[in-house]
């Protein structure tokens, strides 16, 4: 699954190719150079990416469905199925139907797969702490603000994106 | 394809029940709110998210092997190859296997995917105007600078990520 390291073309394409390039691109590449920081450093425990984002929301929230696994994942539903099995056989979850409701399959962390988040989330607060090295904890909170308006603006958007003027 | 708008839940999220959650959640929320607001845009034309992040790759170097548009767009080929038939099938592209070379497929814009650009690319242009309404010009350049801050840490870790010290 590992492909070859994005992050030199990546640079030169905002270093020397395309620097003003879109904002949007910028913040993705961004989040996508973060995910793969993690990726690198939960193939050492064999999580792979997609594991870890289930195992985060079962952590904050055990005995979901597999469908409101699905939503708060943003994955669609056979993807989740998929993932879900393969942690099955790992010993990270077990599915269950609760009693009295024969229609949904709970998805429940073992003692093995909640034991893991104390390994595992400080992988992610590495990654974190490694990206915003250099920087003052004033720019930080800016940084923050300034994509917390973003979020405001786009949900403001999504309730009526015909009401936006384009520029 | 499109989902329940997940903005209200994402903004008590980041108001409310979590307001320090980790960098990384919140670089990637914008990033996903602004592909989501991109996507309502693109639908209005009958494009697909997954459709225009090929076009985009297709408008800066046309007639690139299925591998390669794979690569740039961070997919696994068999997404890239779905995709690419279905749009063939739109009439946005053509592949072609190149005189003296039998083992790769090249993709071309047709006319009319070429044409797209003109009428696609402001849609973009829009969510990015409307993602930093109410920042000032300075906001948004220390906002850029920090990003690519961001990235230069993670390319620099993603060639020796052992060699970052866990906090």
């Amino acid at each position: 699954m590992t492909r070859k390291n994005p992050m030199p073309d990546l640079l030169r394409h905002w270093r020397e190719a395309v620097p003003d390039d879109r904002l949007a691109h910028l913040i993705r590449d961004v989040a996508r150079a973060q995910m793969r920081a993690l990726q690198l450093r939960l193939a050492e425990h064999d999580v792979s990416f997609g594991h870890w984002t289930f195992l985060r929301i079962l952590w904050l929230k055990d005995g979901l469905t597999q469908r409101e696994l699905s939503e708060l994942a943003g994955v669609m539903e056979p993807t989740t199925f998929a993932a879900v099995k393969a942690m099955e056989q790992m010993g990270l979850v077990e599915r269950r139907q609760l009693a009295g409701n024969r229609k949904n399959m709970h998805v429940f962390l073992t003692r093995a797969g909640r034991a893991l988040e104390k390994k595992l989330v400080p992988l992610a607060e590495e990654v974190n702490h490694v990206s915003v090295a250099g920087s003052t904890e004033a720019q930080l909170q800016a940084m923050r603000q300034f994509l917390l308006l973003m979020l405001e603006n786009l949900a403001a958007d999504a309730s009526g994106p015909s009401s936006s003027e384009p520029h």
